[in-house]
């Protein structure tokens, strides 16, 4: 997906949001606004909002010298979700559709994006997701695909949303590896933070090689895209990997929500929707 | 008030809705976006947010070729009010304290605002308004100035907006000189937009001079200057008013609804507050 001009106001107010979360005081987070204003005149918008997301909050961390600025909101996510995992566990076990709650259960987990502009009331958000109609809905060519596969790659999001991503993997009758990113980018997950959700004793791990938001192959390791070209089946969460996979093939699904006026139009659906989008 | 960081990004998008509004294509809305970049990054940030909406405004007014982009806005808004304004006189007609109910419709009628990225439903609106607390409530001040004042410069907001002013002036028993904007900027004001409202039969009209938002005074006429320096009661609509005039003395009292994050926190309310301060 391309970059609208309606990224360009989101994305300096995601500077100014990281610069907060890394502690910068008024002095610094006015030489970040100053320096991502400059960076977005030069930004080339023929690029997903991913890639320019990532110069943004790359010179966030060096402009504020602070390697992870949103590491405590992280730890935060995942211990608040890990709260709620033996609840969820049990909502999965008692469903008639033990997949289609877990599949409900992942989605609902994708709120926990510190990117958009907006707040969140968890346990609302999943009391909405698990009764909400899809806005997309490929969960059938899903659950036949997931049918037919030996095993599958899982593209994660966020800190937190891991915790719903292993109750869906749980769910699963096939092995996954759990591909997170590279390093530190807005609340993306990390290994660490897979490790955290305990989604080590649920699936293989592995990381992008990237500290890109998404998934922007060129900039990912030869290790990963090795495991993408040979997967059978990619379930890819969230909006960067929306932005940055929209073009991939049919063995990708894509789960969402649709946090952000943008996206939401460029998919076709209302903002606030719940998606699964075959490639 | 000063610019706060926060404001950037807004500037930013409502630089891109004014050239939407003045029916840029996206070429142009690119052009103006990468402008407004800049100037944005050349700002001086000890400024008030009008005086760097001004520049932003006329910038995209330049661009686009259009010296009025909120004109068809403007209209549909004064048209709006219009059809309400029966209803609205009944409101005061009947009330027990006509002129709460005037001076509550006044404050009603400043969700009309298209600078903030907000919606509203008007009528619902009203009936919020009509009802809710105050968050600064400086009230009986103002109702002891108007006692003793021998006329009102009252500084209008936006179109629309001036059909409950009407309505204020009207329950008033002094005479009231009623200032708008030199010029188009933004949906404020103008002579043609006081008058499509009925205001010329109910107050003597004048413009400030300048087709800045809110009353940059320095940016104003001598012939304005004069009115404002010899006023004995000052009432102030809306945020641009509030942060242009925030130092003003105790002769102005400022009428608005807080509609953004920045002046709620500088105003020490929270977002959606109704307020009448004494300056």
């Amino acid at each position: 997906m391309r970059t609208y001009l309606d990224c360009y106001p989101c994305f300096l107010r995601q500077a100014l949001d990281g610069a907060r979360h890394a502690g910068a005081d008024n002095e610094g987070q006015q030489r970040v606004v100053s320096h991502v204003l400059g960076l977005l005149k030069r930004a080339e918008p023929s690029r997903t909002p991913p890639e320019i997301g990532d110069e943004v909050h790359r010179m966030v961390r060096r402009i504020c010298g602070n390697g992870d600025p949103y590491r405590g909101a992280k730890d935060a996510s995942t211990r608040q979700a890990l709260a709620l995992f033996p609840q969820l566990k049990v909502l999965v076990q008692e469903a008639l559709d033990p997949l289609d709650v877990a599949l409900r259960l992942s989605i609902a987990g994708n709120i926990i994006d510190l990117g958009p502009d907006h707040q969140y009331d968890l346990w609302g958000v999943i009391e909405r997701v698990l009764s909400q109609s899809f806005a997309l809905d490929d969960r059938a060519a899903l659950r036949q695909a997931l049918d037919q596969a030996d095993e599958v790659l899982y593209l994660a999001d966020n800190a937190g949303e891991t915790v719903f991503d292993r109750i869906l993997i749980e769910a699963l009758d096939v092995p996954v590896t759990y591909a997170v990113k590279g390093g530190p980018v807005l609340n993306d997950a990390t290994l660490a933070d897979a490790r955290a959700a305990g989604l080590d004793g649920a699936a293989t791990l592995a990381d992008t090689g990237s500290d890109a938001p998404g998934t922007i192959l060129h900039r990912c390791s030869s290790a990963f895209r090795a495991l993408y070209d040979q997967a059978e089946l990619i379930v890819a969460k969230g909006q960067a990997n929306y932005e940055t996979l929209s073009e991939a093939g049919p063995k990708a699904f894509l789960l969402l929500q649709t946090k952000c006026p943008v996206i939401a139009r460029d998919a076709g659906v209302p903002e606030g929707s719940i998606v699964v989008k075959q490639g």
